[in-house]
């Protein structure tokens, strides 16, 4: 299940109240809180006292923390989606929608260093933790993947990338890299993570792409048919 | 300063009270508690009410709760020496012992997946909580990863890595590569995080590794100077 569908189906149990601009107002207040103290560290009654709110003023627009924090993890997401993957689908199908895709995730990640990003350090809170907010995460990740997955199968039908590119590893080194700047910001204050992270995507990328485009200089004399992906 | 330095500094404080066979067993309680809940979830009381002591029996071995925490933390990142980097030092200098400490590391994080390696959860727990525990595991991966730049400069000088090798940004990427491995085995129970792993951690050492080794069946017409590592 892709991304924009995983957000669908957290989002789904909160519809019925859209419309509520305090309802938004209080997620918003609520994300800054789960941005510093992790959505564990998300409560109704700091809630309340950081909104100068009343419990039950909260509560009659959340039923439980439990909801609440999935209205957040679902903000959180959507601006994820809005910031990263939607711009992207503007870029032409195939390599240069995936650099796309690539590019405006590692600017979100750098954006995101001082607090962190809610899905990854997420997913080192609950990886542990069984229960609804786990399952959100899970979704969320698994669907960001599926989205990654898809741009590659686009790439790959486009000729960019070789046939027999092996997607799953790829995406699989690619969120390695993404991890890797997000620990290597947060807990080493390292300047280099950014850059050493595009390093490491141009690489991949170049070792997966298809040989006409990869290098054209070394092939040039050689015979038409040779040039083609095989 | 390499990891088994960084574990001396951490450990010193501690050293004045060793032989205490009850202080041990204390920090093996606090092992299985901190791997359970974080380094965060420990406390004297939980520590106390799980080894049927009094709290005030626990003080008397750990002046604070912070002293315990470094103390468990000592403990964990010494196992991974033990277990790690210390069998590797048996295997010939270069790239058979880098391998060995990669393939170890590997085998040591899929034990862990069930209930997360302590070091790799801290780093996520305490990247945004500065004081004395951010910084001990400040020290530990700042230590462990001098200690793989070191097997890679020996690679380098034995001739099995090319000279030109970006040691750093190899390290950048081994170490996506493992906190992949952990996101995904923990998060999304995924069956093929080691194998991926695995298969990431062989490229990226090809990437690197001197021709001569890399394509023995393409230079072995060459004259012998040809062979030699640039």
């Amino acid at each position: 299940m892709p991304l924009t569908a995983a957000l669908r189906s957290l989002a789904a149990p909160l519809r019925p109240r859209k419309g509520d601009t305090t309802r938004a107002s209080i997620v918003e207040a609520a994300l800054a809180l789960a941005r510093r103290d992790g959505l564990e560290g998300l409560t109704i009654g700091v809630l309340a006292h950081e909104t100068q709110m009343s419990k039950s003023g909260v509560f009659a627009h959340f039923g439980s923390r439990e909801e609440l924090q999935r209205a957040v993890l679902a903000d959180y997401a959507q601006r994820f989606v809005d910031d990263v993957l939607r711009p992207a689908v503007r870029a032409p199908r195939g390599l240069p929608r995936l650099r796309t895709i690539l590019d405006r995730w590692v600017a979100w990640l750098a954006r995101e260093v001082e607090q962190g990003c809610l899905m990854m350090a997420g997913a080192a809170e609950y990886d542990d933790r069984p229960g609804p907010l786990r399952e959100a995460l899970v979704a969320l990740v698994t669907g960001w993947k599926a989205e990654l997955l898809e741009a590659i199968a686009q790439a790959v039908e486009a000729g960019h990338l070789r046939r027999e590119t092996d997607a799953e590893q790829l995406v699989f080194e690619i969120y390695g890299l993404m991890l890797a700047l997000h620990q290597d910001a947060r807990l080493l204050r390292s300047a280099h993570s950014v850059a050493r992270t595009r390093v490491g995507l141009t690489r991949l990328l170049a070792d997966v792409s298809a040989p006409a485009r990869r290098k054209p200089a070394v092939r040039k004399a050689a015979p038409r048919a040779a040039r083609q992906p095989h």
